[in-house]
């Protein structure tokens, strides 16, 4: 083979090396802009706004256990190319719940069925399935981890798994490899984190009083309250009365159990909440018609239709209170859960097979932005993984309704061409400065700073273009590039 | 901050600078071949036949009041951003209509409530803000009028919001500045307005012994006449009637006078009709049916559905008066009208807030097509403001029917990276020969000449880049570069 | 007009030069390794899964009639473009069907009516239109073709049609280009056909005993016994029952008679069945639901709603069947067939007006995949038409399941950039292993070179890109390149 087609360094194995340049455009005039753009943010602190990161976790502070216990079982990014390659979720570790009667509602208390794969022999099948990665986000991600992070510079393979597992190792068992210590080393200045609306908050209590060099907010995610057909949701409900120390037995008991949790968020450091749901609809209910709902879906299930229109009305009313409290509404409607159901039954959810339907968001949104799309306190910043309503819909929304920010690229879309894809398709019609600033949306710890920095490097490219397109003056680029990496999305989620 | 990111010259304030190379791609082989391309047409006449100047302010020739009401107010465009940032659009000159009666419909004759927005503010609003609209296709209009029509050379911003106002203001007074002026200076060869079947074209008639060096022909938009359901439908078509001198109380009196009505635009100067409908849909009703439910909805409201059944009879029916007068028939379906209730009850329709939805022609179009889409005289050109029916839907019914054109893309994607995907999504089906050529569909009369210059652009950078792939000889490119620029809209649109 | 925008040599007329680097991006660093990566595999053997190349054709072994029988008439890329720019389709030599009556399902046992148009002048139409195919996948197949293989050095015009004709016409005649010695100069390792489950596969059989080079395997093609709303069904169906000697007057005969054939067909060396339906649905019925249905439609027309029910029951049903015997489910759903009746009537089927549809996959295909979609022996091949679902559902589903691959862009998405945008849309997502390799579904064999080389060419740009971006490593690149030529499409189809 020519040297042109030869790894990117000499010796065998073939090298582990990141590039300066990585993911900036070829063409050498834009290169060069984008390397000075990027040079302005490259340090800058990360502002995480949205994420699934477990702050008891950040407070036990613990150290990681293995390398597949970091990199692998729990990244259903990983694991789900790795099952469509042919690999069985348990032998990336995951856990098999026991007992299949119908009962099947959360993990079993008697444990797992069966052995647990060894974290050396998961850490191998990832290792031998590197080249399933190429030119995947996650292969990014995993490469600034492991050469940026912890120091390896051979690339993972059959041949060099076992040496690079105990090498990692190593260094997961040093004290700078704790929680705490990377969220300093990643120079994180804010992260918010997922939570329930029943949740005490006492993880985020404990951690405001630890000095990380950052804070770490909650995000009040009620979606497990919205819809009544959902198996489960009385029993949630009910529970939750217990942690407002309010009755949830009526619509209005539950609507006010929300707005005083909302409040309780709030106090502890919430500027926002979350809410996924199937579709975007808002389409409210007159109060008896909810109650009604309310009532028959307490004595039994309800049919699917009734539970979609009350949780409608819920993504309604959720808007009306973020008009009044002030938190902002992100939104992420689209995605069809837990799709394989034998999956979702042995393993439970998070495991790699939510899968994106089309989104619609102009009519859906329409009786939520209709009441309060103008108003001064309402914020919404909406999401997708159906990118065809970027254009479509999501700019010309946020292009006219004060209230409304197109969300950045996530899941499925969180890699430099969608990210590319994305500033194509919105600045058109809204510029920057009504889209959010990145948002990394994830459960791998170690990953934030790559995902940013993926980000980073995939908007300076893009400035660079629209500069030497003369588009866009030079000075006005780099305005912007700062603004991205922080004071907007800062701005965005009210985090200043 | 280094030198490579300051601003494009010297100096403060910041000066605005046209470059040459605009919007050409960066690489230096397809930078240099582009303008090349571009310079064949860079002079060439305009040819707008869809656009929306008003053929009265043309035939007044009075002077444009102020840099607000000339750039800001009418411009939806720029209001609905600045909207987006919070600014209420009184404060943008829009004038509230007065009362909130049951008869909304159209502003009241007492003028409007409150005092309008003084146009030093309005302008001083926009320079504000002039980093939001940074890389919008807005931006690239403003810029070249600015600096191209106007001879401003320093950025708009707060501190010379001031100083600019006067110097455009000095500048609107002066003769060159008058709209038939204008008109010439910007050598348009033709430009077609839209107009309402019940206009009787008079200023279209004394515009023709006009000397424009150019000339003005109506448009043919019957939109307000097609849908029952639609509030005031019944009291618009009791009008028409009395411009036709027909009756229009029965629906087959209603296709006469519209039939009619064509005729005499037809000999008006019109070559083309234009249709903005929610959906494509062209499905035939008998004749029976068409007629009941014209009579209900003269006797009162009738359902949306029945509205919208009548309102696809009518799309059918206009498509076979194509067919048979040879008038163009330009459809644009897909937007939601008036998204934002409250703003448009306050300040009427246009003004920001119509919102695309997903547009669908394979199935909608079957009937029309299937009556007439290989008739000779029967001409269609389908715009979208749903780019994904560009490779999916449009291009396959244009590389098929010879009746059928792809539009180009406007509005939401009437910008440099929206027109170089219509060009990648559509060349490889359709080629070039069965688009519409350049469509400026603009209200801001001033913006001509930036809107077309950006359409030839981004032609000639992507025929340069077509080029140097070799997909494309030098002489071809040349070839369908003069031809986009003038001679193919004339042709699609009947205009020679 | 300057000489950098003259044609590509000198000469009148001008000349049809294939260039060595014709589809490989610019910028000179891109194109440099781009060149090398393509070098690996411009020689590579073709493997074609999946096509329409006549067996009965090849193994006949005759002439080609002459260059429009060849190059036109059958190809309806090409028909249809022409008749888009006016011309009908008698010109271009397809015969139209005789009688009028309701018995218009096939050709008419009596030929056409009328004279059928002269080679010539066919051939003459193609160059005068020469113009209309810039910059379109058909240009740069038959540029391929005629300079490539025949030898032609002259662009086709008015001017050159006649001498082209003779060339051409005297190339035919030779003995290398019979349709056998141009299989072995293709180099073509393994070809696919389609096949209806009815056929003995007699040419299947005598062409495995002629050295060609290569094997030329069936594919079983179903979709005419699956909806029994479709006209003729009962016919089929009962003509079925002879070819498989098995009854198929019931549904459990009709599923016995079409394992019966699947398995004749394997033992005839198919790897693969194809379907092509409106939509992906799998929703399955009842066995007592689907006789049902299945005695209704032997006894006369049933609603388009219960054929399409047992429709998706079908697919279902050949979806397990495909678990069981392993041969691999190509599915290419969304186009409606047939668009414009009339022509379809007077000319019969794939004669250019089926246009897609929006194409859904997530809920569809949700029952097949919970009973199958991680079953060893199960796999499916996933065709679009709709190119929205490449990132949304495709990418994310075979990103899931073990058994589903993404299909390459083919008909309407065939093309260097729509290869580019699929490459990009879902590389992110799965990587390159779990996409289908090239698959040409062409009925012009002599385009088969031509189109792999056109996607060869375009696969190495995109991993020159990824290499430059430093997202991807030089040898990982070489191995993906060489592994997408041939490697994988054997893999993923079961061809080794």
């Amino acid at each position: 083979m020519s040297p042109e087609l030869s790894p990117s360094g000499p010796g065998n194995p073939p090298p582990l090396v990141l590039h300066p340049d990585r993911l900036f455009p070829t063409d050498p005039s834009v290169r060069s802009l984008a390397r000075s753009l990027y040079e302005l943010v490259a340090e800058a602190p990360i502002v995480s706004p949205h994420g699934h990161v477990d702050p008891a976790m950040l407070l036990a502070d613990e150290p990681f256990a293995d390398p597949a216990a970091l990199f692998v079982t729990p990244d259903h990014y990983v694991t789900r190319l790795l099952h469509a390659h042919g690999i069985g979720l348990e032998q990336l570790g995951l856990r098999r719940r026991s007992g299949d009667g119908p009962s099947g509602d959360g993990p079993s208390p008697n444990g797992t069925d069966g052995p647990v794969a060894d974290p050396r022999s998961i850490w191998r099948l990832l290792c031998e399935h590197w080249s399933a990665f190429a030119a995947t986000p996650s292969r990014f991600w995993l490469e600034s981890e492991l050469a940026g992070l912890i120091g390896i510079d051979v690339r993972p393979s059959a041949a060099t798994a076992d040496t690079l597992y105990d090498r990692v190792a190593e260094q997961l068992a040093t004290p700078q490899f704790r929680p705490q210590a990377l969220f300093r080393r990643f120079g994180i200045q804010v992260m918010a984190t997922t939570d329930d609306p029943s949740s005490d908050l006492s993880a985020h209590e404990k951690l405001a009083g630890t000095d990380l060099g950052g804070r770490v907010v909650p995000t009040f995610r009620a979606d497990a309250y919205l819809d009544p057909a959902d198996p489960g949701w009385a029993g949630r409900v009910a529970k939750l009365a217990v942690a407002a120390d309010m009755p949830t037995d009526t619509y209005a008991g539950l609507l006010a159990a929300l707005r005083a949790r909302r409040a309780y968020f709030a106090a502890h450091g919430a500027t926002a909440t979350d809410t996924g749901v199937l579709d975007a609809g808002t389409e409210p209910l007159s109060d008896a018609a909810a109650e009604r709902l309310h009532a028959e879906a307490r004595s039994g299930p309800i049919p699917a239709a009734d539970g979609a229109a009350y949780r409608r009305n819920m993504l309604y009313q959720q808007g009306l209170a973020s008009a009044e409290d002030g938190l902002v509404m992100a939104l992420h409607p689209g995605v069809y859960r837990n799709h394989h159901q034998p999956t979702g039954a042995a393993f439970g959810p998070d495991t790699g097979h939510d899968i994106p339907v089309t989104a619609e968001f102009t009519r859906a949104l329409a009786p939520l932005l209709n009441r309060v799309g103008d108003s001064a306190n309402f914020r919404m910043v909406v999401f997708t993984t159906d990118e065809t309503v970027f254009s479509r819909e999501l700019a010309p929304l946020a292009g006219f309704y004060p209230g409304v920010y197109v969300g950045a690229p996530w899941w499925f879309l969180d890699t430099a061409d969608a990210i590319a894809r994305f500033r194509s398709a919105v600045t058109d019609t809204v510029g920057f400065g009504k889209t959010s600033g990145f948002v990394d949306d994830t459960r791998a710890f170690c990953s934030i700073p790559a995902r940013h920095d993926m980000s980073r490097r995939v908007d300076a490219g893009q400035l660079a273009r629209l500069v030497l397109e003369h588009r866009l003056d030079r000075d006005e680029a780099a305005d912007i590039m700062q603004d991205l990496s922080g004071p907007l999305p800062r701005r965005v989620f009210r985090l200043d």
